[in-house]
């Protein structure tokens, strides 16, 4: 049976890291968001779902991937699960809690990404606090992107198993969502990330290798591939960039 | 062997996750940092432990638990792992990952109560962006400390085997850590969170019953559980709360 995944579908945003993921494993999966209103589909199915009053593990938040039953919330937790699904994590323990764990660095990162354009509130527009987004950029541009990316180039470079993955010698959940996540830098902050991957060429050379794999690269070119835009957690606002 | 736990001395933090959980386990362990410096212990040690190169799964940030050669950092991996083996979480797949689930969405909930006081950068004093806290906090308290709290409500009302606990019918780290952030609310924000648990009463009858209970009891009777202050995530400064 298929997966189902639900997800906003106008924005990358957190669902495309379970994206990336199902693409990189081939997996058979429906976009439920993105499916006409009329066959269940569209931003009233997510609604929908978060409403149901019947189902004993009641996501707090999207995006959720359905496996027959099971309903799964969180994007680390999905990824947890498929990664052991589609050989998309080591099976060995210590190396899939590893995985694991770079997995929640980057969710930690992603959301100081979001924040830097809604510091005060979610509830607010971009406009409403862009005094307060000025200087919370400021401060992730100069400390947060580099310290992060740092220590992804430090992880690659200690890999007893090659500095081409950040966990074993084979691709992982982790190596795809650090790509998404060097790829909405990339466009959110365009010369601040430039400035800054030149001095991890590892970080640069998974990112670019990760695109080209032949199923990401199937992926990225079809339009199953949402545009990057002013309404998701990497959004690209000039004033915003260094 | 002994568990060695790496977390800052002074607060709870992040780290307070872990103590309770290995205190619930009756784990052994070793809380490195609040060793004298003439026994390696001291905040220094764990500077120590962040910047050794050695290591090939080197911790983003503290806190990091230490079972023999196995580091493990990020809460709520560390979680997982004791889930498994001390009884901490259900051994069903599903239950299993359902707990790590709902940590996760604590997660969530525990750092936006973090940047309630540091909205703008956490390189900034709290002083240096009051104005701004003073609006996140709001925020906070007005619309996410009651839809986190009404959805622990809902799963405990939802969980099929009673609602005396979030998963299943023992406790789990997933309750620890409920209690833990009600404990951390009702600290930093006492009058919005009390008015908001009259309205949960199976979450403030779950922070009672946690506490309660013979070894949580006994640990936040004794010295090793250190108390509330303004260097941690759940600060106290009455002009936040509402």
């Amino acid at each position: 049976m298929a997966y189902e995944l639900y997800y906003w579908s106008g924005i990358q945003g957190r669902g495309e890291f379970v994206r990336l993921a199902l693409e990189e494993a081939g997996a058979d999966y429906i976009d439920i968001a993105r499916k006409p209103d009329s066959q269940g589909g569209g931003d009233t199915a997510l609604m929908a779902l978060l409403e149901r009053d019947d189902i004993p593990h009641p996501p707090f938040a999207i995006p959720v991937l359905k496996d027959g039953d099971i309903l799964i919330g969180q994007t680390a937790v999905i990824l947890l699960y498929l990664g052991d699904r589609h050989q998309l994590a080591p099976r060995d323990e210590v190396k899939r809690l590893w995985t694991h764990q770079i997995q929640l660095t980057i969710a930690d990162l992603v959301a100081e990404a979001h924040d830097t354009h809604h510091p005060l509130s979610a509830a607010l527009y971009y406009e409403e606090q862009k005094p307060e987004a000025l200087r919370r950029a400021e401060y992730f541009r100069k400390d947060r992107i580099p310290r992060f990316l740092g220590w992804f180039e430090e992880i690659l470079a200690r890999n007893p198993e090659g500095d081409r993955h950040l966990v074993g010698k084979a691709i992982s959940y982790a190596d795809l969502s650090l790509f998404q996540t060097v790829e909405g830098l990339l466009y959110a902050f365009p010369r601040s990330t430039k400035r800054t991957l030149k001095h991890v060429p590892r970080v640069a050379a998974l990112h670019h290798a990760v695109a080209q794999g032949p199923r990401i690269r199937a992926y990225l070119e079809s339009d199953r591939r949402v545009a990057f835009n002013e309404q998701g957690i990497f959004r690209h606002y000039p004033e915003l960039d260094g």
